[in-house]
């Protein structure tokens, strides 16, 4: 059945995509303007809707007990506030100039063109997934979905091995590791990079390394994984680099993900050198008056660099959501970029960033000085007080802030905000020194660790600078 | 004996006070300049130099097991750094015309003038100790300095009661309360103010109010202490109010402290409202070319109000010693002000507030909306998810962020650096709301609660001003 325009009499907006951003903005749109003024219809071709992929690895690792606290909103809820969404139902086609979607009902295989007045692209990431001989062996998995968790889950506990090689040493590779630890695994971390953690500098990264084997985890870096090996009954049992091969009851996949932008791509839509799709500050996506975009599929402005950056977190896809809801509700909000804040953890270790590495940022054509210092999460002389180590980076002349890696324990993490929003204002180190942090014994020397940085920084700026 | 500017071939730098202001001015200068070209002679009148006072609650509650933790550095170390520190040597008069200044051996009694060339002045900050019956009685203690904290010490191990009153619910006064609930007393804290940490607005002095009253501490709040009662040994015994009386096997003050300026005063310096040292930007006395002065001494600019506020706070006062230090040794810093951060904690409830409160907004003169939000630390599913309230305010018209309160659990207190470092920039709560802050479920909600009481905020100021 096909809906033209005409046969309405009521604004029709269309969501691709029913997890964070595309339902924020479903829902924002509905705060704003009531079914009366505005029909919302949306799309989602799996079987859960607003969910937090991020909390994959600590439903594996068992600290979340079961997956429906992972779902935000559930379908039901979200047709009681008055959104048509539409599950098992996969956008098949985007008809840009004919002002319309297709979709196909993946149980009856049925498919319907949908017209819209507006339309939201929210089709989120993919995981990245090498054509490795094996990788669709049992036993061999993705986290990127709650239905992929639930298969790791039911995985794990049908194997009576307790081998576990993670691919992989991002976010979700440490994460997954240190699940499947919980689980009482042996871990290998395969990693393709110099250290884990390549979201950090390798001297930061080597942290993460020695930590994480300090936990028992096998690290293997500056490995490139060439097969998944199975046994007589097709199921993995090894992992094979050109150096050696790992055995594994269960491999689990974290090498990343992409801008899943298939449809949009197909629409003529624009898309960066990362393959997200660009958009203007509203979220509009560029040179369409009326379709936004946001989440992981998009690209987002990266402003310490000023370039385009490819950041799949549910933290700004949520923004993302409130925003195009804003602007498709008739208000107004933009999304004015992203200083690429970061933080994770292993275990009781703490890992962040924000801001550029050095790479990026030679890539950006800026000369800058680098600093790094040790110093603790609260008082010395405070029973609890961990090392931290803090990096920093300051632009020459200028002095302006461009970025801080973090690796520590408690406390470690969090502190990176500070840094976060002192990029966003612009400020330079020589500023940061005379910020008035929080200082009791129990939190912090009396000099913070990020002005312990920023006064070497200062330093080393000021040295080069004469 | 008397030296004076005409005997001396190289300039000479005089300190008044031998704790974290007055000693890290005088290392910072040493580090400038070597003793060839300058000479420093440093007064205290204690036993102790650059020492950790906000240590004692958790030297006193056993955390820190010994004193000698609390020193940052002793005598010996800033002499072989060149210093000429003069332990227990009062400092009694400053000549501000004649450049020098009396000092006495408190062990001989000896006085000496000695001239300055340059004088730095960091004579800390006093208790108060009200006029009450029976203050001076044995039992009853101050906790300023570490003399003060052996001889509370001393007492508790004493004492065979187990009974404490707390005469103050501030900041001392609740870390106190913290510290003899750990070495196993009955607590009751005497508080003049409505509600405990009068730092906070009452709404949020209510929240911990109620967590005190959870950890077993009696608190009586609208009291104020008509006298101290003695027994027939003399010892404290209770402390009385005008509506009852609080047995008592020992008294702790934590009423907080005034700027110690009566020499300073004595000598025509100027002194703001607060009874504080009045300075330029580079921490030099207004109107004084060679005379300095920083730590608890001084008043600060806040920099939200524009007016100037009394913080006795560690690491104010090291900034200021490092600002002082770098100014009178030869280079260039200044200390650009305060945003009023303070954080703290009772136990496991963490405290924390930056920026004006209702009242201090009200005094500026500024128009303002208020919101409270109640969010969590960690991701809503995450195991150690603990309730966190945030209170926000925010500027009419200009939506200007004003000031941040927080009452939690872990993670809670140093949340407030994000507020604090969003003052310093002079940010508005709409362009909070797009802040890049770290995100991963052990750490945050996919709101991070400081947006979602930016996002409150916003919704608040745009309501008003329409």
């Amino acid at each position: 059945m096909t809906m033209s325009r005409e046969n309405r009499t009521k604004e029709r907006l269309v969501v691709v995509g029913g997890d964070a951003a595309g339902m924020s903005a479903a829902s924002q749109a509905r705060r704003l303007k009531g079914p009366d003024a505005l029909e919302i219809i949306a799309f989602e071709r799996g079987h859960f809707s607003s969910y937090s992929a991020c909390g994959i690895p600590y439903w594996v690792g068992g600290e979340v007990d079961e997956r429906d606290k992972l779902i935000a909103r559930s379908p039901e809820e979200h047709r009681e506030r008055g959104i048509d969404l539409r599950m098992r139902t996969e956008v098949t086609e985007l008809d840009v100039d004919g002002g319309r979607v297709r979709s196909r009902d993946l149980d009856s295989g049925a498919e319907t063109w949908t017209s819209y007045d507006k339309l939201v692209i929210a089709t989120g990431a993919r995981p990245v997934r090498p054509p490795l001989p094996g990788i669709d062996a049992p036993g061999v998995h993705g986290v990127q979905t709650l239905d992929d968790g639930q298969a790791l889950i039911d995985t794990l506990s049908r194997t009576e091995g307790r081998r576990a090689v993670v691919i992989g040493a991002g976010y979700i590779g440490v994460e997954m590791a240190e699940a499947l630890i919980n689980r009482g695994y042996e871990v290998t971390v395969v990693n393709r990079g110099k250290e884990p953690m390549a979201t950090l500098d390798p001297d930061m990264g080597r942290l993460v390394h020695e930590a994480m084997e300090g936990m028992g985890i096998t690290m293997v870096n500056d490995a490139e994984v060439t097969k998944i090996l199975t046994g007589d009954d097709g199921r993995v049992r090894a992992v094979a680099t050109e150096d050696g091969e790992y055995a594994a009851d269960v491999v689990v996949l974290g090498i990343g993900v992409r801008p899943e932008t298939t449809l949009a791509e197909a629409a003529g839509l624009p898309l960066g050198d990362h393959k997200g799709l660009l958009t203007d500050l509203a979220m509009r996506v560029r040179g369409h008056e009326s379709i936004w975009a946001g989440g992981d599929c998009v690209e987002v402005l990266d402003l310490v660099s000023g370039s385009e950056r490819h950041i799949a977190l549910g933290t700004h896809a949520n923004k993302h959501g409130q925003v195009i809801g804003s602007n498709v509700g008739g208000g107004y909000a933009t999304f004015p970029g992203v200083v690429g804040t970061a933080v994770s953890k292993v275990c009781d270790l703490e890992i962040a960033r924000t801001g550029l590495r050095e790479k990026d940022a030679h890539r950006a054509g800026l000369r800058f000085e680098a600093v790094t210092i040790e110093s603790t999460n609260s008082a010395g002389y405070y029973p609890k007080a961990d090392l931290m180590t803090v990096k920093m980076l300051a632009e020459l002349r200028t002095g302006r802030l461009l970025g801080v890696q973090i690796v520590g324990r408690e406390g470690a993490a969090k502190r990176v905000d500070i840094a976060a929003v002192a990029l966003t204002a612009g400020m330079t180190v020589e500023q940061m020194t005379a910020l008035d942090l929080g200082y009791a014994p129990p939190f912090s020397p009396v000099w913070d660790p990020i002005l312990v940085a920023a006064r070497k920084a200062v330093t080393a700026v000021r040295r080069t600078t004469q």
